[in-house]
């Protein structure tokens, strides 16, 4: 999945939107931009070229979503959250520049990719504040962040399916969703197509947490259980939640197809679950 | 400066904000969105008050950028960055809610006040891009948050007065600075006035922050001595920077008269510094 051509664009422009900041702040950001497979920003590229659009337009808004998923993970492994030590095979950023600078790299990412935004010059005003607003409300303080508080105040020994499902949606389906809306807003699609796209953003997003509960399960990761996080694996047997990963899959590959055809979107959907 | 009316109108509204909000997270939010004088919002409202313009359309605004003063503290006081148990009297509030919901917090705060911004419905859409992107460039990683990060990298015992006031620029006087871009841009003024509301805010934030590091030194407030802080009272005589702030305070009279006329900004300008 890095070696396709939207992910080689995602990180040269990240690259340059690097470029101007203080040298030593830079490094500490670059640490926990890069390294992951860019798979919202791609999602977003992917979209847009299955609906035939010029994707150069929107690149800077591919980025700015990456650096809002960095800066959701470089808080979310933060001491007080998640505490974890490692992320993508290297140390948190906060092992490696300390708490402090940590909480900086954080904001600083989600601050500047609304920057980003603001100062695209290809879209119309009235589309960027609307990708903009959706971007806030579906990751803010009723959506992802609430999530994470969620997460954080909920025990995975004293929890139940349901309230492990909203927290799946605000804390990760959000943002696939979000994802979606905006490939809906810059395409300008009209309103029942736009509610199709998020629906796929939906099950995308479910299907993704879901097979990395499983993985996180399988592969014995040990901070979800240390904090007693509240993962679907804490509530449901393993056979039942592979046969329900396997429904959501043929469900979101019949929706793929119909709003985006056989293209780059259903091609990458079926790398991220081809095992399941 | 809390029983003014402007300061009512942004209490009010932000309780209204506030009502959408998950019960137990919003407890931990308005614990450090009120307590304040909401200096910045009531700037910004009383600027549009002096040049008779309309100031209920702003409100939200005024909320807004106190939202985003009530992020960069709670993220300053956590003990990565300045470390402090309290803030304007009482416990901070990682020391009540725990560092990974403060970190949330002010998440948060920083997301909600850009979807408040977004959601405007008074203004065009062309200004309120104007003013997320000044918000978001004036408060970003070349800005205000650049300045937390030099604050924070940077030793009080060994640094000098061009550092201290770059620091100082960033850190505090973009903010205020911002405010004032912002009636230039709500307002529509032309951009030569725009500039010179510019310059008033950054003499107001100068003064602001020489004052307060002039109160924290008399009042031996210590977390600046443990952290060694590079304050200006690190570079600078008790007599040479009272000096200074009675310079700036009489040049920033003669700016506000000229923009605002002997009116409201003048008025809180004045209570701010009647005792330098």
């Amino acid at each position: 999945m890095k070696n396709n051509s939207s992910f080689v664009l995602i990180e040269e422009h990240l690259n340059k939107i690097l470029n101007n900041y203080y040298e030593d702040f830079k490094q500490a950001i670059s640490y926990s931009l890069f390294g992951g497979k860019m798979l919202r920003g791609q999602l977003l590229l992917l979209g847009l070229k299955d609906l035939n659009f010029n994707i150069d337009k929107s690149i800077d808004i591919a980025c700015a979503l990456e650096m809002i998923q960095a800066y959701s993970l470089v808080h979310d492994d933060l001491p007080g959250m998640d505490n974890d030590d490692y992320r993508r095979g290297k140390l948190t950023n906060h092992k490696v520049y300390g708490e402090g600078v940590a909480v900086l790299v954080g904001d600083a990412l989600l601050n500047d990719a609304i920057y980003i935004i603001s100062e695209n010059v290809f879209f119309e005003k009235e589309i960027l504040i609307e990708v903009i607003k959706n971007v806030t409300y579906k990751l803010g303080s009723n959506g992802m962040i609430l999530g994470q508080y969620l997460d954080l105040t909920t025990k995975g020994s004293n929890t139940n399916l349901l309230e492990v499902k909203k927290i799946r949606q605000l804390k990760t389906v959000n943002f696939f969703e979000l994802v979606f809306v905006i490939i809906g807003i810059l395409s300008k699609s009209e309103s029942q197509k736009v509610l199709k796209m998020e629906k796929i953003g939906n099950l995308i997003g479910h299907a993704f947490q879901i097979k990395d509960d499983l993985d996180d399960f399988i592969n014995d990761k040990t901070s979800d259980k240390i904090n007693d996080r509240p993962t679907v694996t804490c509530v449901n047997s393993i056979e039942n939640i592979k046969r329900t990963l396997a429904d959501i899959k043929n469900e979101c590959i019949n929706e793929i197809i119909l709003i985006f055809g056989k293209g780059e979107i259903l091609k990458i959907f079926e790398r991220m679950f081809y095992e399941y």
